[in-house]
């Protein structure tokens, strides 16, 4: 997709020149995180993500003011502070693989994954305070501020783990809420500052923000539905892999509150985890109660509504035809990648 | 101490309302860390730490400019990123205590120990990027290099612990460096931000970061000497705590390159670690062997080195004589404070 490559473009090499500055075993690590070597420094190419999150900075930049490169520094920190979460998420749900590739702590150790997590936190922040932009000072706060939503939804999200799906339900609120923060809160600073390093005026920063946070919402769902029914050759994961952990995802929670009889044995199911691992079988049972109570058909009308609602707020922007062509371009690529 | 006092008289309510904007739990938690309440959220009183760097980073701002409030934002930036240090390691050194309380991952587990350390060390960036200064920036910058520092310490230190001491024994130099990155960096840039986020020309940011460099040096060797032979009802650590995991410390590594027979006799005792735990006799035997070797003695002569060449420094700045007694009284106080 054009504005992917487009932004991998502008966004790699500056990327590397921030990752030359850690130290030698923090930028092994990191350097394989991201994709770019094996686990002995050995180049390898076309391994990192997809990295929508500094392409949405870019894109919002170029529609605010002709510089791209003003909002480079942005999308560097955004990028930096998505792969820290990445990092420390791994460890903290012990995945043992992300992208195909045995994940940090599984390689290095816990004490590696923490220090290389807490590393790309801080280099976000340098750069950005580095870049010489008149902003640089009200990026740092924006991407602070998200990175407590952050840490705010991961910690909801573990909470959700000990709350029995019968006696203690989570509210399907409350669960839009963990999300909203977990993903939605990075993808809305992503488009926000890159407006506001690009000196759009506030209400044009809100209109952005507003389209991150709704493409982050459909993002999430999406993610969810992969989670549970996904294509593993395609993401990486693990078939079924959510429903083996019996997290409390979008889907999950709306069919506890809202699939009848088939809500209610999954209820049970969720409740009675097995002594070892559950059967394939098992959890091709669990998935098709999902199946029936709707969750998967609420999914996709859900994420598609999100990212209506975010285009929506585009309108507030002005933007031209053509960009406007590019937001809509990259929400449904992000969307309707695997649906 | 007067200094010391006065610095957390102004830090104390700037640093609340900057954990006040955390989510709940990562708040109470960060609360319990800092020594504000207990486990359950009951206020505690004088539970915290010295807060050396933030009356550093005041002191050097109150040096600088008439108005100390300008270099505030930097002391709580400071302390921010020191107490995310200190639960990030306690986490991954597996400590069970600290300033004779339980540390937070012993309390709350592992991910939260992640989760409550990434809130710290990124609203530390938050709160200068919030604090309207002409520098925060700036701040932000040299913040994220030390922190920098601070990993590539920590990572070093680590490596340390897997090299055989008479194959592979950790030269003095490295193990300085170490102790520079670990250490010294915090304190080197707790006196630079207060210069510079109070407006002081570069040779005085530079003059006051050296400063802070020797002081960190000459804190660490304290800190190592009281992790040998310190009284644990002082620093909350069990007496001997540094021997029993065999830590590469600079009296050790001192011993081991400079200790004589003495030295060759630890460097066979650190390589033949029991099955078990060491007993107590054990460990005051080692002990003895670096007092025998002269690394007691060592660590003081170059504690107190450290200290003239921190205080010389200042010679640069061309302050009054009263201010200079302060920093010489903050510089006994680190250094002496059990010797």
């Amino acid at each position: 997709m054009a504005t992917l490559e487009k932004a991998r473009e502008l966004v790699d090499p500056a990327l590397h020149s921030a990752v030359e500055r850690l130290d030698p075993h923090t930028r092994l690590v990191t350097s394989y995180h991201l994709g770019w070597c094996d686990t002995e420094g050995r180049s390898l190419e076309g391994n990192g993500g997809k990295a929508i999150r500094p392409a949405l900075a870019l894109l919002v930049g170029e529609s605010v003011c002709e510089d791209p490169e003003r909002a480079l520094a942005g999308a560097v920190a955004v990028e930096l502070v998505h792969n820290f979460s990445l990092v420390h998420d791994d460890l903290m749900d012990r995945d043992t693989e992300r992208r195909h590739r045995a994940t940090v702590w599984s390689v290095w150790g816990d004490t590696t994954a923490v220090l290389v997590g807490d590393a790309m936190l801080s280099l976000a922040h340098e750069v950005l305070a580095d870049s010489g932009s008149a902003h640089a000072a009200g990026g740092s706060r924006i991407l602070a501020a998200a990175t407590r939503e952050l840490i705010r939804g991961q910690s909801l999200d573990v909470a959700f783990e000990d709350r029995d799906p019968v006696a203690d339900p989570v509210p399907l609120a409350e669960c839009a809420d963990m999300a909203a923060g977990k993903t939605g809160a990075l993808l809305a600073v992503s488009a926000e500052i890159g407006a506001l390093l690009s000196g759009a005026p506030a209400e044009v920063c809100a209109a952005y923000r507003h389209f991150g946070a709704e493409l982050g919402m459909a993002f999430q769902l999406v993610d969810d539905l992969l989670g549970i029914w996904g294509w593993p050759e395609r993401t990486g994961k693990p078939v079924f892999s959510d429903l083996r952990s019996r997290k409390k995802t979008l889907p999950v929670v709306w069919a506890l509150t809202n699939g009848g009889e088939s809500g209610r044995e999954l209820a049970r199911w969720l409740r009675t985890p097995p002594a070892g691992a559950d059967s394939e079988e098992e959890l091709r049972h669990a998935a098709s109660l999902l199946d029936r109570a709707g969750a998967r058909a609420w999914v996709i009308t859900e994420a598609r509504r999100r990212v209506r609602a975010g285009l929506a707020a585009l309108e507030a922007t002005g933007l031209d035809q053509s960009l406007r062509r590019r937001f809509t371009d990259l929400a449904h690529f992000v969307v309707e990648r695997e649906l």
